[in-house]
Order: C-alpha cells, then sequence, then structure tokens
C-alpha cells in the first residue's frame, strides 16, 4: 500500500506540518520506503519534488519539509512498490497536459489486467498500472471533451463514473488535480479534513511534531486536507465510502458522488 | 537573454560544476534574475527543479549545487524574461510526453509572430513565445511520427530544418532532449565541450571554483557540455554556427547539420 496526501486551500498555503507526518511513513514508521514526490501548484504552474529513494532518509524531502513552498492545490504520494520496478519515471505523481492545464495524479493501490487500457495518445512512460490508469483516464477525457468544459462540474461526473470503471480493476484510491480542483476517488481508504476558523491545535501522530493552527493562519483561511490515513490524532477526520468522489475547490467541497462498486475480492 | 546549460555523458555525471558557475548569471555576474530551471533525466524518468526566484538567491538552486544527482541527459535554463509574466508556468524547461517519453526543452531568444503557431494537441500552459515553440516543434514531430521513429537519425534532420524555420522568426537557441539524445540548435550563440581522457583541470569563469576532472572521473568517461557562453577559462570551447544543430547521443557528437538562415535583422 501507498499514502496519499492532497491539499486544496482558498489562499497559498505550506502543507510542510502535513508532509513532515507523511514522510515517517516512508521508510520509519510506515513501510512505503520505495520513493515518493510531491507536487505543488503556483498559478498555472506547478512543481514536482519526487525522489526513487526512501523518504525519511531524502535530503530533497527535507528540503521540501523545510522550505515552506505556499500552494493551493498540492498532490502528494509515498511508495510501497507493488506493480512495476523502482525508479523515477514509477515514482508519483504523474504530471500530463490536457486542455492548456497540467494534471497531476497519485495512486494508492493495484489494478489487474491494467496493460490492456487503451491510453490513446496519453502514453505511460514507465511500466506501473498507476501511470496506464492516468493516461487512459486522460484519453477519457480529451476524448469526451476536446476543449476544456465550460462547466468542469459536468466532467467531475465522468471522472467518478471512470474512477469507478478502474475501482472494478482492483483497489483505486486516487488523487487528481489541475491546479485548481483536487479531486479524490475512495476504493478502500481515504479520509478528509477542513480546517478553518476557529483554528485549534493539532499534533502529528507520527512525529513528536505540534501546531497551533491559529499562529498560522488567518480567519479567511479554509484548508482542507485528504490523505490515507488521518495524519493528527486530536482532529475529526471523515473517512470516504468505497466508492465515494469528492471534488475540492480552493479549500472547500463542491461537488461529490457515489459510486455503485462491487464488494472487494478477498486477496 | 537567457542562458541555456546542457549536458550529455556516458555515465551518470553530477553537473554541479557547471551548475555553479551558471547560477551566478543569476542575478549576480549576470542579469537572467527571473528564474531557472534544471531536468536531471535518469532511466526513462525525469525530474526538474525550477523556480522563479534569482538562481543566486533560490535555496532549491543551493539544494542543486550542493547534492550532485547524477545523470546521462540535463538542460538547465536562466531566465531573463522578455515573452510572458515571470511565474512558475513560464519558467524553462518545459516538458511534455511524447512516444512514450519525456521531452524537455529550453530556449534562449525571442520570436516574433510566435502566437500564430498551431501547437495542435500539445497546448501551452503559459504565455511564453518559448513553451509555443516547444509545442509546435511537438505537433511537427508527433504528426510526422505517430510513434517513435525507428533510425532517431531521420527525426533529427527534420527537427533540425523545424527549427530553422522557428529561427527564421527571431532569434532560437535551443535545447531538447528524451533523456537519451541532447541536440542543440544554433541561431545566434551557443558553445560545447567534449571532455574525455586524459583530464585536465578547468576554472569556472563567474566563480572562483576550480576542479581536476582527473579527480572526478574514469579514464572511459565521456562528458558534453553545451552552454550559451564558455563555462570556464582554460578550456578550449567549440563555438556553434549560425544554423548549426547538433545531436549528442552518451557524449558523443552523433550528427551535425547546417540550416541556411537569413542574416539576423538588426534589432
Amino acid at each position: 500500500m501507498c499514502e496519499l496526501l492532497g491539499m486544496s486551500a482558498n489562499v497559498p498555503t505550506d502543507i510542510c506540518f502535513s508532509f513532515t507526518g507523511l514522510m515517517q511513513r516512508g521508510g520509519r514508521t510506515g513501510p512505503h520506503s520505495d520513493g515518493w514526490g510531491i507536487t505543488f501548484y503556483e498559478g498555472l504552474g506547478c512543481r514536482t519534488f519526487k525522489d526513487p529513494m526512501p523518504s525519511a532518509q531524502s535530503r530533497i524531502a527535507r528540503l521540501v519539509q523545510e522550505y515552506p513552498i505556499k500552494s493551493q492545490a498540492v498532490v502528494s504520494h509515498i511508495r510501497q512498490a507493488n506493480r512495476g520496478g523502482v525508479c523515477l519515471e514509477n515514482t508519483h505523481p504523474f504530471t500530463r497536459e490536457l486542455w492548456g492545464r497540467y494534471w497531476t495524479f497519485a495512486h494508492n493501490g493495484q489494478l489487474t489486467g491494467f496493460e490492456t487500457l487503451d491510453t490513446g495518445r496519453f502514453e505511460p512512460v514507465g511500466s506501473t498500472d498507476s501511470e496506464r490508469a492516468f493516461c487512459w483516464l486522460l484519453a477519457q477525457m480529451a476524448t469526451k471533451y476536446p476543449k476544456r468544459p465550460a462547466d468542469p462540474l459536468a466532467a467531475f461526473a465522468d471522472i467518478a463514473r471512470w474512477a469507478g470503471e478502474l475501482a472494478g480493476m482492483g483497489v483505486f484510491n486516487m488523487l487528481l488535480s489541475d491546479g485548481e480542483y483536487v479531486c479524490s476517488f475512495c476504493s478502500t481508504q481515504l479520509h478528509w479534513i477542513t480546517r478553518r476558523a476557529p483554528f485549534g491545535q493539532a499534533q502529528l501522530l507520527d512525529e513528536d511534531v505540534a501546531i497551533d493552527f491559529q499562529q498560522e493562519t488567518t480567519p479567511n483561511d479554509v484548508v482542507t486536507v485528504v490523505a490515507t490515513q488521518p495524519l493528527t490524532r486530536d482532529e475529526a477526520w471523515h473517512k470516504m465510502a468505497r466508492g465515494e468522489c469528492n471534488l475540492f475547490l480552493w479549500g472547500e467541497r463542491v461537488a461529490q458522488s457515489q459510486v455503485s462498486l462491487p464488494p472487494l475480492s478477498p486477496t
């Protein structure tokens, strides 16, 4: 299993606190030692830091923890490899351009029969089920919507349905963003929390670090964090249901969809 | 004017020495203070570090200088903005996937009339002439070669010709790589040097730093560096001619092409 971390915020916000918790799971408090990556959007641009090395030992991960890059949309992932070797081209998140936007994707789970997914003009570079699923998803989007749809909420319903198709092939927990919207799909486990005034305190589960959000925010800030497992011990995280697809925009949940999925087959 | 830096090598090689020289030109010894970026290929994967901040003051640039990422193909750029605002989405290098490879591009110069270039399915995200030229180039490649050509040297002749078309619109010095090949096109200024045994010493022009390559290499290493201006004071750099297009593979120049260009119009 890998772990996902996403953020959507109404003001540029640094994710150092949550990232610090997640990184400990990469080879220290967790088994996810096969690489990590994080994509920060800033305006229409984005930058990705990634490393096929365990995050708990990565010098680049340390930079990301210490250097507060402020962003309104973030997608991050730490990996425990199950499909595809441990190398840079198999390290999440993956990014491709569609409709003049950079789309970023990270996946937790594994798919069976993914080799036959037709990815159209989006060719995978690496060998993971995840990147192929992402390329297939983009191909569906590009085919149905040759141009960016005027109503992104219409496209969201399609994305939920396509994600559901992928979840029919195995385990498919996903984060997807174009820098404006952050979309999550839950196949087996995913949690989220929206922080807004009055802000409280929180302590990381994985590291002896506490934060007083009131010191770090203004009263109008709205910040949503999505993660495989709750990252803090003293906050109420929402557990997403199997087949639940959520769309976040600038910190707020703006749409929700429920896809009917068969029960997970025992593995 | 921006500055370009590229590397092609037959063994994974760190570019810290050359990068240290280049970064000084970003706001200290040179005027290129509108951002910088560097893409390292490792296998089929690549990672890009970029910052819209001046490189001489960038904490991420310092990490790249101190943390020896070893690569066989590198594309780097520092920017002095002339087309498009100073922001992350306008910061070189730009990367897109084609034929299941990541293609990375950086440009020095400026183009007139670039707005009308038809980029097909490769849509620019930012507003620079450079990214649009890159997307147009990829669209030409994708149209002529729906699949990766069996003979990359045939495609090289086409790329030289298309680069020549772009150079007809202004100043177009370029680096382009798919992680295996590194291609350069010279419109006004570009230099290159191939280092191989017996290795000597070199001193940076921009910083009081010297290196003894013999200490850093094995006798079989072959490393080519391409840069807008020579980076060292005690080596013989080759100056590329106007319209000269070079193809490097694992440190060796494997093809050269000369495109006929009209004299530069006075600006």
